[in-house]
């Protein structure tokens, strides 16, 4: 069902494709019949919703206002446009930036409507700081206009200097951005030595300290909102568990416990993929004095102990020793193996990558370098395969051996694009260009190996990649803010400007099929692909004023081919995307390493440790020196993940455990256990009643692990 | 002593403008005596310093040995040049870069050293990413290499395109940088569409992703940095409270105690200017019950106690009212009071100021305008005469009302201004340029007093006042690294491009004086002025690679006259100046922020509040409405600022106390407060031994407030 409705989110989306200014045109009644259909399934989606959600909560969610209204707001706009359209009038589809709204409002994109609700409530902060920097603009416009305005200086393309105040407002909010950064200092510089400290003075100010501002407050907000938003999902999560030890509760003496038994039932149906082990585990910590009850205390906790991930790992023998004990245990086995294990076989590799390094650097036309290619991809291939051989391969491809997937695919994927490149060169004496640009990006990835021999490099990466999960929620963001963009661009924009091939220089070709843009510093820079003729251009034409270098270039260029007043569409784009996107990207990596910067173990963490350790089934990380034991062993999530019947084992014999290794925790689990540090182990919180009259948007989509367990 | 210190530091670095390449060219043996004599002064008070520091101190600390080599390294290449220039061979004085070392390491820079030190730190962390970064590159240049270079594309220049590995690399560095953004991708996007991808994923990893990072990890080593130098220096004022209290300390029953007498000359000791009253409630909160006695615990406050400023407010009269009494309360009076006081003669002088932005914004040659201008300076000039009517003046113009001095002095420049242009017009007959310039800045700041009115904008400049000391520092640190690199690059670069009146466009002029630079993006953007043929010239130059924008053309003109290494150059200034120092920056704007939003009332403040509200001469924040009190009383810190003679009274009566309001407290006082409060009340910190070898330096800077309390 969810599936299903992310499908025609996506065809929904997709439409923009097909419809004029079209990728791949399709005709107006296709399109609409297609979108109808759409909106036809995201209203049935409602209705479900609204039958199974108590109807006071249903009218007060503004997601279903949202989507409702969007719905609505697209009818309307197409029955106007088709019936004009029917008699030949072109009118605009202006429900289309709405799209997007399905995507946010529909579905578990709950990361997006969060990131969107933090830059709302960063706006009122923010517009003031806006505000006063827009009168600094001002002000020094002004300046600019008198001071300079007067003196009949030329820029050097010949244009007048600071003589439109709207002009002058433009030129300094683009020297903001820095984009036209030295060029429209130099006539002032050139006249008068002294004028450049008026620049410098601006610099300063506005995009120095201005722009910094500005990352404060929005880092401020940010942090602020994703603390509150927390702090609320935790008190919800311990008023449930409380509402939940008053069901189970029995009284025991004078105080009010839950059974052993109703607590391993409870566990069970939360956790149904939970090994015996880990719940043997967890009861030894949460009834510490095995007495059969588990206190409220230790009840509480419940959700949290589930949470953390407790690795139980079971030695496996390698299936070679299995099959053919002789063979794989006899002296030369072993001697490879040990080889394989030993550090110098890593730094040969490393080196062999290297000198693959520079046999790429060189040119490929050599048939001695074509050949070296082979014997390089020959040489990986037996890496691979001597380390499978001396690894037990199910351990090797575990979950989480993120490089030994890497490694692996990379390889392959070369060997498949090489041998295919051989054999369509052989037979037809041609080189495919895809598939040979293909086998030389694989080639050049091949050498990102280097990295994981190196420990620091490795912290590095581990945490970007960490953190990409939740960077794909930025990319939800920008592609909902690109997408409402894109399509006000292409109606403001389509077909002003032409793309010609790059050899032709005819004069059209030149001006880029636009006489208004002649002279222009656009057509000089050869930018006519730069263009929103269909929504692949769009996207790159963002994707450049998001890099912000040159966009004055593009916003006068798309000005003098429409109106001066086409610049307030680049300049909202800069605001929006730039000053918030932007910024709330840079905030959310900054707060992501100070975190994995600050990362301690946390209280219960220690505590399960401790109880491994006491039960004697622990492994200490000392123990696994370079990586050998876990490459050796089958690291398991005990937490919701699927276990093999192996685990199954009445106690906790013959496994060990550990705590899942800290880099393989997520952010968000990593701030959320910051923020909750804050709330005392025995506060009940606020009421449910105020935390739900607080902000009801937050509720609903609970912490997942907590809908379990109430 | 001191001062002297500084006008020698001043004259050696100013050296550099006169010697070759000059501004104002002197002869070699004049600035060469001018140094000599410098570097005595320098040596003789290294020797003074020696004289009154322990020798091991001495010998220890890394500021003495810096200076001496430096000094030494500079005779020596005294000596060596003028030998050299004796006999007619021109060489390279090699020592000057290192001038900038006496402004770091003499005097009381301690905050331009407490920066490098922060940067010395973040070196390790910075260079682990950087190297993970260069490597990115080079992966994307190789790649790029391979992908484009074969297929003999063109940039819009008609350069070839990706042909050479260093090229290429560096032009992916710019584009690190966006410096060359759309421009470096257009050849390859109009080939094939696809292409664009490479560089949309370049720029997300490496401008967004590691630049971010970059940004993350220098954040975070200064925050771990500053929060350590300030710990250190809190347990070394406890250390040293608790000597103090040792040697006052007197047996009372069973606990040692410190007498109020002693404990009152102490206080005036340290504090001198204190006035009886502060004295008195710093006694009432130390002697909770009015024993006699000051315990260990209130002891050990005393320099924190000191620390807070407690504005003791008393009401004065106007003195008009002293000297005309029935005039001054006469109805008529009275009622120009009201009115002044009241909202509305803000709002009425708000729209007179918008309305004079208007006038200016018009075109000032005609003439009823510049009349209108003598209307608004009169009206500003009544403005402020009523004021002066209804408040006191000295309260009107208090230490601390930074914006009635603004207005006064706007007001009053602007009408000096304006008269002698007046004067030399009509006497001569025609404008001075440099007296309308000014004339016409004033006009316009004049319009900055709008943010006064509103509320918010106030807090966010208020801050950015408060900030402002602060960012002097990076001001110095950015000096002196500005000025060791234009010395290098005055050598390296001085001649090489010459600056020719704008309107000559002599073929000469137009490639800057040199034929190597014909074609060049350099001579096109007419950048002939930006050159290292003076430290002035030099100092713009390096703002404008500071900025980044076009840094990469500034950075190929330079090596296409002199060599294509010049551009290691303009690539290490871009990642000390922007990768370090800028993100410092930021840094320290963001820190600053945080702190001014996270602002709370210290437990020791409140106490203070507590007991002046318990002696009934507290005034509530909520009574000063409209801020109508405060324009009418007398605010003086009672700290270490001057006390007149009204203040002797000997109890508390008559005067009316607060804690000196939020906004003006220093960046640098909130930082110790917040890190500070980490240290428990009792805890007495590790041994002075300890705190002494853990880092020398950080020791005889000291908090200054403590020298005087210990």
């Amino acid at each position: 069902m969810r599936a299903a409705t992310y499908v025609f989110v996506c065809v929904h989306l997709s439409l923009a494709l097909f419809e004029e200014p079209a990728l791949f045109p399709l005709p107006f009644w296709a399109t609409s019949i297609a979108e109808v259909l759409c909106l036809t399934v995201f209203f049935g989606r409602l209705v479900h919703f609204a039958k199974v959600t108590p109807q006071m909560v249903f009218w007060k969610d503004t997601k279903n206002i949202c989507i409702m209204v969007t719905i609505v707001l697209t009818l309307i706009d197409l029955i106007i446009y088709g019936s004009l359209e029917a008699v030949y009038i072109h009118s605009v589809r202006w429900s289309r930036p709405l799209r997007p709204v399905f995507l946010i409002n529909f579905s578990e994109s709950r990361q997006i409507r969060r990131a969107f609700r933090s830059i709302r409530n960063t706006l009122p902060d923010i517009l003031y700081v806006f505000l006063l920097f827009l009168f600094s603009v001002l002000i020094f416009s002004l300046m600019a206009l008198k001071l300079f305005g007067d003196r009949g200086l030329r820029t050097a393309e010949g244009a007048s200097y600071f003589t439109n105040i709207l002009e002058t407002a433009f030129e300094l909010y683009v020297l903001v951005t820095t984009a036209n950064s030295p060029d429209v200092m130099m006539p002032a510089y050139n006249f008068n030595w002294w004028y450049s400290l008026y620049f410098i003075t601006y610099i300063i100010i506005n995009t120095y300290i201005f722009m910094s501002v500005f990352l404060a407050v929005v880092y401020n907000n940010y942090r602020k909102h994703l603390k509150n938003e927390i702090r609320k999902l935790a008190y919800l999560k311990r008023h449930k568990m409380i509402e939940a030890f008053n069901i189970l509760k029995v009284k025991v003496g004078t105080e009010f416990m839950v059974k052993e038994a109703t607590w391993k039932r409870l566990v069970k149906v939360v956790a149904p993929d939970i090994s015996s082990s880990h719940l043997e585990l967890l009861l030894r910590i949460s009834d510490e004095g095995q007495k059969g009850h588990v206190d409220k205390t230790n009840f509480l906790r419940l959700a949290d102990l589930l949470n953390i991930q407790v690795v139980t790992i079971n030695i496996k023998r390698h299936p070679l020793e299995a099959w053919v004990p002789r063979v794989y245990q006899s002296s030369a086995s072993l001697l490879i193996k040990k080889m394989v294990r030993h550090r110098i076989f890593i730094w040969v590799y490393d080196v062999i990558i290297l000198i693959n390094a520079i046999f790429i650097a060189l040119d490929e036309k050599n048939p001695f370098i074509s050949y070296a290619e082979w014997l390089f991809l020959s040489l990986y291939v037996i890496e691979i395969l001597l380390k499978l051989y001396t690894y037990e391969p199910r351990a090797y491809f575990g979950r989480k051996q993120f490089w030994n997937w890497f490694d692996m695919l990379i390889i392959l994927a070369a060997l498949v694009a090489t041998v295919a490149n051989a054999t369509i060169q052989s037979a037809r004496k041609y080189n495919s260009q895809q598939i040979l640009d293909i086998v030389l990006i694989l080639r050049i990835l091949r050498l990102l190996r280097v990295i994981v021999s190196i420990q620091r490099f490795r912290v590095i990466v581990t945490t970007l990649i960490n953190i990409g999960p939740t960077m794909l929620t930025f990319g939800g963001l920008v592609f909902v803010v690109y997408y409402a963009f894109a399509v006000i661009g292409m109606e403001a924009f389509h077909g002003k400007v032409q793309f010609f091939d790059p050899n032709f220089t005819t004069s059209d070709a030149l001006v880029c099929g636009n006489p208004a843009l002649k002279g222009s510093a656009f057509a000089r820079d050869r930018y006519c692909k730069n263009n929103f003729n269909d929504l692949a251009s769009s996207f790159i034409v963002l994707m450049e004023l998001t890099v912000v270098n040159q966009w004055h270039v593009l916003a006068d260029g798309f000005a003098l081919v429409t109106h001066q007043a086409a610049k307030l569409y680049f300049i909202l784009f800069h605001i929006v995307v730039v000053i918030l996107i932007v910024n709330i990207f840079v905030a959310f990596i900054l707060e992501a390493f100070f975190v994995a910067y600050s990362l301690e173990k946390s209280e219960l963490e220690t505590a399960i440790e401790k109880k491994i350790q006491e039960l004697g089934v622990g492994i200490q990380e000392d123990d696994v020196q370079g990586g050998k034991l876990t490459d050796n062993v089958d690291a398991k999530d005990s937490g919701f993940s699927g276990d093999d019947g192996d685990n199954k084992r009445k106690a906790l014999k013959g496994l060990y455990c550990r705590i899942a290794s800290k880099k393989y925790r997520t952010v968000d689990a990593l701030l959320q256990r910051m923020f909750e540090s804050e709330i005392g182990p025995d506060e009940e919180g606020p009421s449910l009643d105020e935390i739900l009259n607080f902000s009801p948007n937050d509720i609903y989509p609970k912490n997942p692990n907590f809908e379990n367990s109430a």
